[in-house]
């Protein structure tokens, strides 16, 4: 990047010496030579304190700004400790989607009094009522709507007469005399168009909208298929409530995959590998909890044969090999799935052909990883029988792992769950179980035979 | 989504009977009422052979729109079945960064032939010697670059005669006599304007720019960090080479986190649930020989203590317990590690703070979760000794996952590596291998005193 003259460590040296010396109009200045997102860049690692105290003092576009790129927990605490008067400053700042799910994250007394001292009031209240991950959750309010019959003369003195507080408005929404949206013309093409025109006359009537109940996982789907730039959001009368811009859809697509990778990663929540301990044992150990129980389980299975395994010592030693290859087979089975899953690949009607598929791809690697496995063993412990029972194994291990990699996120979808939340749990309790009770179960039953 | 009238799946059917009764045209023309990315969700569907029959009779802009929406490989395996005169007809319409991108992945000689057929050749040239997964790969050299002492008005003429072949061209590049890059004016800021003011009064020159070897994830993050629109690309003398938009950084951002969640979980490259089996093989097999390697060497710590195992048999089934729980805690650090690192929320300077959390993540959650495993082992084995061990083992593991969690991912970046590849096998042989010997070795040093 050129062109960008100070690094964010050497600013936040400055400014955290500055608040250190009390000295907060340095610190002000300072910050105020960084472009904004490198402002909240600068903002996040400083203590709730420092923020509270400095953030009324900044310009409120450049508040409403930082609020906006910190994270919305970290948000919500800088701006339940500004007096109600500071914060509506900076909320009428803010973009009305941003402000309104800042405001809903907010205590409920703090939340209204700042609201009923904004200007913008009217343009954050309708949007309150959306779930923040919801179609109504990301649009905003500010967009431009124009009269069918108009002429593209008259929309370019409309476009110089408002004033958005974001600049890239790069549509302009076209109703009829209902206040139905019938179009869409792009700023290239009234730029380009002959000034006489009607917007209907040069409108793009190809529409793709959304309902503000649309999930924001779908919302990101269809602007990331159709390479849009926003995507406005009707009612049932087809009246425009908002639009979404495209910052927003970079934002839920990352948020969905951090979501799916933590969950697939057994972490309840998005955190920052230098976040606070708390936090990090809060969004863990409920899980390691519901782990013991299985672990438990698989324990139990194992405890079944104890006779056996008091008998061949060294089982105790293979049936992890067993168990631990089926549940990294499962959870690639699993990863696979979940992420078809996120980006819309399949869908609930391609159950049977990717099951077909899950149970051919375990019965190959199964032979494949069992014959190397069970020749190992046979050279190892010199008995054929034990190499072939762990092969055996293997390869029903290697098949139940691809049947609930498949499964258990698919039906957790249909039941309307996160596909990625607790499936890990289940395919390994699937796959451990099955590991330690076919291997020590075919143990037990050639035990005579084994040396 | 309003006003779509035909289902991808109504579209898929008879697409596929007429292409059954050898009815091409018929196909053809119900393929053509659909928008192109619905043209190419069916088109994927299809045989390569239908598929390489269909293309090059489309209107070339619906076949280069396909083209470009086609996964990479399998828009290589039917660009090679089209005779290069068509193809590049086709190519002609693609983006030229699509264009290139798709020429690299054909064979050389097919390649060359269709490039020499190429009316846009000149523009696709240049971009042919970048990586597909850098800045000049990602780049288009479509862009419009007017001197900084134009007016507005002739700015709008220039516009009014270039036709890209995409429509969102929403910046103007501002260059000076030296045609170095100046500053940037959006269309919004044109239309606005005074019509004979000069670009130069109104352009906005605090730019962000990035040199064609960026890296795209670097792009990614920049692009996404300051909701940018376009970025362009320059070189050392300031000259502009190209543009990357925002429809690019949507899918780098997606293949990166598919990248990430499929690494993490071990599967090699991109693939989906319902692809052929030989490819899901070939992606996972490898991975599954690398775990074995490592589960014969937790099998060959079990193995040390199998004098121990033979005289108390049941701690085979605990040791399952300690293992697993130390996979899984590990699994959860690694994961939070990957994903900051993605974000670039985190960078290597931060390891140690990284480090110093995650053990005490691992001391927290390793007493929170021993105390309670002690508990239950001593209430099912009667015995106070063996639930004291495993106690200890699973604090000293969860320490363990906490360190390698940290230190694998964030010492495979140091070394150019992927943090996300293989990273989970290494955590899991360090919490196996420390599990069974913490806990098997405490066993076998206290075997006297336990029941």
């Amino acid at each position: 990047m050129t062109d960008q003259p100070l690094s964010i460590d050497d600013v936040l040296t400055t400014v955290r010496d500055a608040l250190d010396r009390g000295a907060i109009q340095d610190a002000i200045a300072v910050l105020e030579q960084l472009r904004p997102p490198d402002q909240a860049e600068v903002f996040e690692e400083l203590d709730t304190d420092d923020q509270a105290a400095l953030l009324p003092r900044l310009e409120p576009d450049d508040s409403a700004n930082i609020l906006e790129e910190l994270e919305d927990e970290d948000a919500a605490d800088v701006a339940e400790q500004i007096d109600p008067t500071s914060l509506a400053r900076i909320l009428d700042e803010m973009e009305p989607d941003e402000a309104a799910d800042l405001l809903g994250d907010l205590d409920p007394d703090h939340a209204r009094r700042a609201l009923a001292q904004m200007e913008e009031a009217d343009d954050v209240r309708p949007l309150l009522i959306h779930s923040d991950d919801s179609a109504g959750g990301l649009m905003t309010s500010e967009f431009l709507v124009l009269r069918q019959r108009m002429t593209v003369q008259d929309a370019i003195q409309a476009l110089r007469e408002w004033s958005p507080s974001e600049d890239f408005a790069y549509y302009l929404y076209v109703v009829d005399r209902d206040n139905v949206l019938r179009g869409v013309v792009s700023l290239r093409k009234l730029i380009t168009a002959d000034p006489r025109a009607l917007l209907q006359d040069i409108m793009d009537t190809d529409l793709i909208t959304v309902k503000a109940g649309t999930d924001q996982e779908e919302v990101a789907r269809i602007m990331s298929k159709y390479d849009l730039l926003a995507l406005p959001v009707v009612n049932d009368a087809g009246h425009m409530l908002g639009v979404i811009t495209y910052d927003d859809v970079v934002d839920v697509i990352e948020e969905e995959a951090s979501e799916d990778i933590l969950h697939l990663g057994g972490v309840l929540d998005e955190e920052s590998a230098v976040g606070p301990v708390r936090t990090s044992v809060r969004r863990r150990l409920p899980w390691l909890y519901v782990n013991l129980v299985t672990a438990f389980l698989a324990a139990g299975v194992i405890s079944l044969f104890k006779g056996t395994i008091e008998r061949v010592a060294i089982l105790a030693a293979f049936q992890a090999i067993v168990a631990g290859q089926g549940g990294n087979a499962g959870t690639q089975a699993l990863t696979v799935m979940v992420r078809s899953l996120a980006l819309g690949e399949i869908n609930l009607r391609d159950t049977w052909r990717a099951l077909v598929k899950e149970v051919a791809v375990g019965l190959i690697n199964g032979l494949a990883v069992g014959a190397v496995v069970g020749l190992i063993v046979f050279i190892l412990q010199g008995d054929p029988l034990l190499g072939l029972i762990i092969s055996l194994a293997m390869v029903g291990n290697l098949i139940a792992a691809g049947i609930a990699g498949t499964l258990v996120p698919i039906t957790l979808r249909r039941f309307k769950f996160d596909p990625a939340l607790g499936s890990g749990v289940i395919v390994t309790t699937v796959t451990d179980v099955c590991g330690f009770g076919l291997f020590l179960g075919l143990a037990t039953v050639f035990i005579q035979w084994l040396t």
